[in-house]
């Protein structure tokens, strides 16, 4: 089962959030349809929003009708459009910068040619994840101990990658291993993704899980209940600050009080190294109604303020490794040599 | 408008788990009703919860027939009935000692007698718990400065005492005071007492009060939007480690973090000297429904393990004062000589 697939000329996507309740898959043909689904989180994840995006250049330019292709105003505001939808992770970003210079090297060419070529960067970019998934999976799962007990928070494991995903692919990977590994799920809030799809997805795959609230995890790192944490990243700056869902601060802060290992899964397309710090991420803020009607109820009285960041920023002195595709990087961070050739 | 109040023989009680759709008051006057009413949370908080238990005492006392009073199998059956409904708050032991001590003392007395005398107990027990709300919050509202910006978590305001509340008291009474205050509330998953309930009734009071998940406090402490954090307690132990809603010891460990002073404000009742340390403190642990199905609507795979503890501990190293109607208390802890009178 994948979470993103290129079929028949269009983008099967499963629509999160219908989980855990229904699986229904989306063909999606029309990039703008494509931006829609992004935006509601039907497809969500850095990497698969990234993959998501180099599918949307491809709906886009499927619609020229031009004999020779030329980067025109229509092609500038298809990618500025999926650009737009999420501000945050760096993944879309990266995948968007490459489907451009991929498209800038084939001005005068003929459409056909283009569209076929296009349609190839976007395969290998989603070949290429599925392979480094399945990289840091593997490099992370040597670091994990036999009777492990590990907390994660948000979703990241194959609905948001080609392949076996990242944090919860080194779970798969230690489990293939005949690991035996429990793995502590925060609901995450407000969204939910680690009660409707971490939840679900770790049961489907038979791991030993359970699922807390976000605000039982000092209790249980205070038990001795968790021996590490891993979670994913939706932008990691030069200096190793990280992006990534709203709540893991929260961790990283819990993790160093407990002297818990903290850790980060992340593909190269996740650093951003033309920023310094974490400082400079732009943090996505979110409709209200998240929190308030999440659950299918108000829970909230009407109008009252809410503030809802999608995002927090967890300082690189918290961070106790980087797992990624090319290895793991520990303290100082800086040096990423091998992450930057790529 | 009381959260709870003796009325023409019966307890009337506002329906905590309507708010903030319904406000829905209910009137009690059977000493089962009345622990089911407790148990599913119908009355909360820890104060509240003492004068339930022992307005409870007094509606199981009434239904008895003997021309003499004395402690039989039914009166130990009642108490220990109440007693048992939740295990963490000590609130309720409190009034329930109370109140078989003033049985004790009623021994051979005329039936009529007993139950005018338990029911005058139980009310002063409510009228104690209003004056020792307000006292609280005089208290603690001169620690509050001009221009300040409060976290809290759960809800501790009029919901949960005879008077104006205890973290939220102090509020209530700083803005009267003419200080500008601007709360945060967490909303206090699972039961999102602070959702429904605190931000219910800051706002029906006129505070300025902006909800947020309860994982988003880290984010907004490290973007030096909080200034102090206030909240209640179940039980405070000899050497001050505190039982709290789950979530508040999270709290504590990012406040320490971030420099931030960290106040409990409870009332004598819920300090516990028969214990030296938090360890002795036992938690409540709910059903996995309230994670799970809370709000209307599956949100979590069926038969998914889910670990629902509804209180943790925080030590007292973390703590920074006491704010109680006796005064405020500051480390080292242990000495809480007018508090051990009462």
């Amino acid at each position: 089962m994948k979470s993103i697939e290129w079929i028949n000329g269009k983008v099967r996507i499963i629509d999160q959030t219908r989980l855990p309740e229904n699986l229904v898959f989306l063909e999606i043909d029309d990039y703008i349809e494509l931006c829609d689904a992004i935006k509601r989180l039907r497809v969500r994840g850095a990497p698969a929003i990234g993959i998501a995006g180099a599918f949307g250049v491809v709906l886009g330019i499927k619609k020229m009708n031009e004999e020779k292709f030329k980067i025109n105003d229509y092609v500038s505001e298809v990618i500025k459009n999926i650009r737009s939808i999420r501000p945050t992770a760096k993944n879309l970003f990266w995948a968007l910068d490459r489907m451009y210079n991929k498209l800038s090297a084939f001005s005068g060419e003929s459409m056909e040619k283009v569209k076929e070529e296009i349609l190839k960067e976007a395969l290998d970019i989603y070949r290429e994840d599925e392979e480094i998934s399945r990289k840091i999976s593997e490099n992370g799962s040597e670091m994990i101990k036999d009777e492990c007990s590990i907390l994660t928070h948000c979703n990241t494991g194959f609905l948001v990658t080609a392949g076996i995903g990242t944090a919860l692919g080194i779970v798969y990977k230690a489990v293939e291993k005949g690991k035996k590994v429990k793995v502590y799920a925060d609901e995450t809030r407000p969204l939910l993704q680690g009660a409707r799809l971490t939840a679900w997805e770790l049961k489907s795959k038979g791991i030993d899980v359970t699922l807390i609230c976000d605000s039982s995890a000092a209790f249980l790192m205070k038990k001795g209940l968790i021996d590490c944490i891993i979670v994913g990243a939706d932008r990691i700056a030069s200096n190793g600050d990280t992006a990534n869902k709203i709540g893991t601060y929260n961790l990283s802060v819990l993790a160093d009080k407990h002297n818990i290992p903290f850790y980060i899964a992340a593909p190269h397309s996740t650093f951003d190294f033309s920023i310094e710090t974490g400082d400079e991420i732009p943090i996505e803020e979110r409709k209200p109604e998240e929190v308030s009607m999440g659950f299918g109820k108000r829970i909230a009285p009407e109008d009252i303020d809410i503030f809802n960041p999608a995002f927090d920023i967890t300082p690189n002195n918290l961070i106790t490794a980087f797992i990624t595709e090319e290895g793991i990087y520990y303290p100082p961070y800086g040096n990423w040599k091998n992450l930057k050739k790529s």
